[in-house]
């Protein structure tokens, strides 16, 4: 199934365009921003939604149902114990997750061997849990590039705590050391796609940066 | 990268016969027998090692950190309020973790449409997760089907305790709840690879599972 090459192209400016009104209007999960480039530099790949790594807490009767309203707290950087204290001593309508997600990255290519190359890319990064999800004539074929870093605990179903307030504190303490674990995934990952840039870098992309004055080692 | 149909075939036969041996040796994990079948009924698909939903307790600093000496506990089925207190009262050399996970099921297919079949069956089912790992001439297309059943949790660090041992109850009876959610899912994937039957199966498989006097239905 070839991937039509023009439609893909527009989506891929799209998306490009789009990083950065979300950069501007602070709605960029910043720690992504150099790995977007490094991705986006490549002629066969653009970046759909990602994340550099997070700590949330959700109030949900299994940790994996994800709706919008469930989703209490949400951080890309270290949670204080205070952060935490906060949120469990608010009521609880299931149970209470705090969850640690090493990053997640979705890239669009144009072609199957471009696919094939993100992923051993991504695997040397040690992100061995990617893979290829879906191949589409215009979106493109999705890969998503992930590692194994993750914890999902338990705070308290309703009132009843499992983990008691006195010790929140080590749980912020193992969640903070957890993230910081995949912001050095994520570093990883960066320096793996450098390493590996194409002969031919997107010209697009490269006069954009340029113009935008942001600053990127050729 | 087309498939080496012949010395794909080959593997596949390799492979079908393991499961046979073990599940003679009680090697294999039972709950998974369906599935396997099912999936190998399909002429261009054959599955590698797959598991059904676990338990484990795991001995290490950090919770993906795999190595054969920290599992300390592997269980398919609920566990035991005593089973969960018999580890964690044995000394920890890194940190205790109760992991619950979901059904993992690997499987390599002969070509990609038969992949990117084998993906969609897994969506319908809700294995949300599920991606072509890698694309190996002999080897044939990796395709992982995963849900996003997990839970991580952190007992103890060393002899420092973030769960009490008073409350093990509740994170046995939470993990044995999410294990139920983990088995369910893995009945609904059989259901769907059912359904998706292709028109011929894989005469071989028939007819050993004939031989092997292994009621399926037609």
């Amino acid at each position: 199934m070839p991937v039509d090459l023009e439609e893909w192209g527009v989506r891929k400016r799209a998306f490009w365009n789009r990083i950065w009104e979300d950069l501007e209007i602070g709605y960029l999960d910043k720690d992504l921003l150099p790995l977007l480039i490094e991705l986006n530099l490549r002629p066969r790949t653009y970046t759909l939604s990602s994340c550099s790594g997070r700590i949330t807490l959700v109030d949900s009767n299994k940790p994996w149902a994800r709706r919008g309203t469930n989703v209490v707290f949400k951080k890309h950087s270290p949670i204080t114990r205070e952060e935490l204290l906060r949120v469990v001593e608010e009521p609880c309508a299931e149970a209470l997750w705090l969850i640690v997600s090493g990053p997640i990255i979705h890239a669009s290519t144009a072609s199957l061997r471009e696919a094939v190359e993100l992923l051993r890319i991504a695997r040397r990064a040690g992100f061995k849990h990617s893979g290829v999800l879906s191949m589409h004539k215009v979106k493109g074929i999705v890969v998503e590039m992930l590692t194994g870093i993750k914890a999902i605990h338990i705070i308290k179903r309703g009132e009843d705590f499992v983990t008691p307030v006195s010790e929140l504190s080590k749980v912020a303490a193992i969640a903070n050391e957890l993230l910081g674990d995949a912001k050095e995934a994520l570093k990883k990952l960066v320096n793996e796609v450098r390493r590996s840039r194409p002969r031919r870098l997107d010209s697009f992309i490269v006069e954009d940066l340029w113009r935008r004055q942001y600053p990127f080692t050729p």
